[in-house]
């Protein structure tokens, strides 16, 4: 199979960055190597990173400090997700950059743009939240921040309790224009990043909201605005399966939109996990001809480009 | 006077933010205005901010989290920085944004760029830790913080207690293509925050440095290499003045780089204050021809350019 030059939107899942800062430096640096193979074959790479764990933690040492400092009213969720894009984007960028750099390129033009995506404030997952942020926690220390923040605490497919936020689905993205200016100019641009900041609008008041946008839908909004031709979404595993994690469990290389619907309608893909990722794929690939989209594992993007793994997603 | 439309980079002083983020949202709406006022002459406007307070606040939350969550180990200033940029440039950029739109612009293309600024290792700042960052506190409060954190806390001009890092000249801004584009293309560009993050160069890695670069030397760096017309620092004061709080105080209009070098010798300006100011302007004035600074108050931008106040510093 042979692919032109593409211009790529990569979201990045959980495992691209780690839970804390010394588990992010050391994930960007295979991160970086993933994206660099892509870059190496000549296409035009833009990045969309989770933020789940990131942007718990900053918004729990933000009410640590509201309760030493009382002069330090609490900080809305959507302040910290700002606060997350530039913790994360400026370690992504600099591995992204030191790799580009030890391949040998002269020009290492990546860059984050803190970046705001409009939501509907009439989306009902404001009523439902389900997003999981912060890092996984034992029964106790769930009941124990249930109490001190006032969180919503929800246990996690057997890997412990979660904080849960509300997801709604992203509308527009605010800065798409300068976005766009930065690729066209042949930047690596970092964006989206966490789904992006929510914002409702107001009149001409962009208003943050209680909030985190699934990265997978932002990462498809933005690849349908900036017209690639391709979304590729990393995670844990090099492929999409059905019968998950039963005995006739199937790896899927290629899956088509008329099945992809089958089967979620047989509920073979988890919610919060493989779902909103095989729905961002579907999203992108039915709207427009010579679209597609690739589920994959993080260090195997240019693997499953070149056809040898993943899962392809085609109309 | 008539001046053309200019390539202008706007440093905002502390009064342009507020300490907390409440006194943030009020202030920036009236930083945006001033900025709105140059914005609508048709001058192309870049915009960098400080964040002594931010950061000192965003290093106080780090370091409350990893006291409650051993897992979280302590966040270094460089990433601190990082955070203040997205913390801040989110809430200018809306002002701004609203602002715009309030008088009627339909194309509002603000964004904001995490910027990395390149310091020296062996710059003699590193040993010498003077630039005050987070809010003032009582001694009682400056003493209890050097003990929990080890920071270094110095009296700041009668006003109180606060912390003080080093502080090295910018060398580099690593981000600098992209905010060409950005600014080439129309972009109204927030950019170097807090005096960008510093980083040094170690072979091909970027490594944060323990630093907070003054943001009138970084504004300086910028408006040199984005080649702009004019710099210009807004702060507390309508004009420079010499024999500042004494009888024979002398409010100055204009001020020649021959006799703001006699006035430095002489100790007019203070250290971390109007001396940074003022020496960010000369350095950006005899950097080129037809290249001239204002050093003016919050709100009067305009009318500053327009020679109705502030300090114009000229060849």
């Amino acid at each position: 199979m042979h692919y032109k030059r593409k211009r790529i939107v990569v979201a990045l899942g959980g495992n691209a960055l780690g839970d804390t800062l010394p588990e992010q430096m050391a994930a960007v640096k295979i991160t970086a190597q993933s994206l660099c193979d892509l870059i190496e074959e000549g296409h035009q790479v833009v990045v969309v990173h989770g933020n789940g764990p990131q942007v718990g933690m900053i918004n729990n040492a933000m009410s640590a400090l509201s309760r030493e400092d009382p002069r330090q009213p609490n900080t809305p969720l959507s302040v910290c997700v700002a606060m997350s894009q530039a913790y994360i984007g400026y370690d992504l960028q600099n591995a992204l950059r030191e790799e580009l750099r030890n391949r040998g390129f002269v020009r290492t033009p990546v860059v984050t743009v803190v970046t705001q995506v409009r939501v509907d404030e009439q989306d009902p997952a404001f009523l439902n939240p389900s997003k999981p942020i912060g890092r996984f926690l034992t029964k106790e220390e769930a009941d124990e921040q249930a109490i001190k923040y006032g969180h919503i605490m929800r246990e996690d497919a057997g890997r412990g309790y979660r904080r849960v936020v509300a997801s709604p689905k992203p509308v527009e993205i605010v800065e798409l224009d300068a976005i766009r200016s930065l690729v066209d100019a042949g930047k690596i641009v970092i964006t989206c990043g966490g789904g992006g900041i929510p914002v409702v609008l107001r009149d001409n008041h962009l208003k943050g909201a209680s909030a985190v946008i699934d990265k997978d839908f932002a990462s498809c909004l933005l690849a349908k605005e900036l017209d690639a031709d391709m979304l590729i979404i990393l995670t844990a595993v090099e492929k999409v399966a059905i019968n998950f994690g039963k005995e006739n469990m199937q790896w899927l290389s290629e899956l088509k939109l008329d099945d992809a619907r089958r089967y979620i309608d047989e509920n073979q893909f988890a919610a919060g996990s493989m779902l909103p990722k095989v729905q961002a794929a579907m999203d992108f690939v039915s709207s427009g001809r010579e679209r597609t989209a690739l589920i994959t594992e993080l260090t195997k993007a240019n693997d499953a480009l070149n056809g040898k793994t993943g899962t392809l997603i085609t109309p």
